[in-house]
């Protein structure tokens, strides 16, 4: 029987570890088919950072994972289709429409356009997804984790803005009081994702940011759920490396809920299965079987294991594909115990 | 007093003879100010062939005159913006979404994608427009028939199809049963329209689609019947120029309502003030005060007289911009009597 996996993940530190856990795959489980491996990937990717622009749907999110696991990824820019221009924002400026800050290429804006309309036309967005995700072959299936609109939204003391406008403009620069993903609560998972996880051997949490990328995901009534009640193991790779951020600004998000920069404080969070956690609404289930620390929080590991998270001291540092499927590799170890 | 002149106007044909119009009267009225002209011009334009394509709204008629008007137009190919490209485009046909044989240019996504924003925040389409003419100094006013949505079917033994499927991808092929305008009956004309008819010393009928350009505009409920009460004098230019079209397939048009592709017919069907035209609906009150065809119609002129309809025969090709303002001129002379 093939072996199943499921990632849940955010935008672009994300596509980082799916990569790495794709390779990881194909080297371990290799097959001839067009994924390279028999093992079966879903990668559950946040939507919460979608917006509407300009009239236009924009998943930032599913679409850099889309992107890099199709290989036309912006890689020195770390965002975006590689070789994109931008004759379409320009325009948009010269117009005085959209966020002149908001970089959208236009190759990019062919997603987007593609997007809309199937989604004007009454598609889900999860149907959506699936039609963008055949273009290419991914070898791995992406599902969004609602099809419902839950974008997140920034309570400040300037007011309440979309989160991209908090991220993107005031590079997280503006005390954030909450994170809203209104009508979440009411939100169902994604198609196929209940069903991911419910057949899963191993389910990963990429090192995405915990806050606004894992957290959304988490918080779509039933997900946490079935992570806390899937027949895999559950392993969590740390986003935090010696007190701070990998990259993003995922400090300034912990710090609205006023957890710490550390390594340890975002595992607890996620907590322990058959414990409890406190990464979004109250009777939480605690989702890990394992959490991954770097090797730089090595004195950490005590702490987590005193308080029945088990934890493992790995390489956290995903600077090329072979260190990003080391680490995935690591992360299946953990899990598939 | 300023003279006040009143274009009814489609989109390629119509935006020719509007840039007539406009060069006519900074001859005829020059001022300093930055229209060139104390001559207050307001363009009433077709938005029957506005569509819906990949969640995005588009004006072909009213881009078409905004661009011709602000110098951006692609002269040599006819429509759409100059120096344009087809990133967005090719990325949509890779997706496979869109119409493949609808050309869209980066450079007119812009304009696109401003205009939907701003629909989407639940601005009128007269605002949109508005908004949209404001970039450059355009001369005119721009005002689009109405702010309802009424897009161009074609009903056709093939089945019901929007109108720019029935002409572009079917180059007007396929016979057409009817024309519909779903609502229009509903539509209220745009913002200043009728007040600009009312305070007009000069309407002018562009030599546009009398179908499918000009009848919509005729089928907004109130803006023929401010046509035919309009203080001023009403002045139409014939599209048929010896039995044949100037420019795209108004015969195909015509042919749908029984209607012989003369320049006498058409005369006839926009009809005489005082009597009756043809153009729309039942109880058509006539429009034209004098009606312009080409020299080589130049017999037909008589069996028009004999129907009370003053006909002028004057040179009708807009070869140029002296050529296109030399018969604005002859329009303007014809209606102001």
């Amino acid at each position: 029987m093939a072996v199943s996996i499921v990632v849940l993940a955010g935008g672009v530190g994300g596509s980082r570890f799916v990569l790495g856990v794709r390779e990881a795959a194909r080297r371990r489980w290799p097959s001839d088919g067009p994924s390279g491996t028999s093992a079966r990937i879903a990668v559950v990717a946040n939507t919460g950072d979608d917006l509407w622009l300009t009239g236009v749907r924009l998943q930032p999110d599913v679409d850099s994972l889309l992107y890099a696991l199709a290989g036309v990824n912006d890689v020195e820019r770390g965002w975006g289709r590689a070789g994109d221009s931008e004759r379409v924002a320009d325009e948009l400026r010269a117009w005085g429409a959209g966020w002149p800050w908001f970089t959208l290429g236009d190759l990019d804006l062919g997603t987007h356009l593609a997007r809309t309309g199937w989604l004007r036309e009454g598609r889900t967005v999860s149907e959506v997804v699936e039609r963008l995700a055949a273009r290419w072959p991914l070898g791995v299936r992406l599902l969004p984790m609602t099809d419902a609109e839950v974008d997140t939204h920034v309570l400040t003391a300037s007011g309440r803005m979309h989160f991209q406008e908090w991220w993107t403009l005031h590079r997280a620069s503006l005390p954030a009081i909450a994170f809203e993903n209104a009508g979440i609560a009411a939100a169902a998972p994604g198609a196929g994702v209940l069903e991911a996880i419910a057949e899963a051997d191993a389910v990963l949490v990429a090192p995405s940011n915990p806050v606004v990328s894992i957290g959304p995901i988490l918080s779509v009534p039933g997900i946490a759920e079935a992570v806390a009640a899937a027949p895999g193991g559950v392993a969590g790779v740390s986003p935090i490396i010696g007190g701070a951020v990998v990259r993003g600004m995922a400090d300034a998000c912990l710090a609205t809920l006023g957890v710490p920069t550390s390594a340890d404080a975002v595992g607890l969070r996620y907590g322990a299965r058959g414990g409890l956690g406190a990464y979004d609404r109250a009777a939480l289930p605690g989702l890990l079987d394992a959490w991954l620390v770097a090797e730089e929080d090595a004195a950490l590991a005590a702490g987590l294991e005193a308080a029945r998270l088990p934890t493992a001291v790995r390489p956290l540092w995903m600077r090329d594909l072979d260190s990003s499927a080391a680490l995935a590799a690591a992360a299946l170890d953990a899990a598939l115990g």
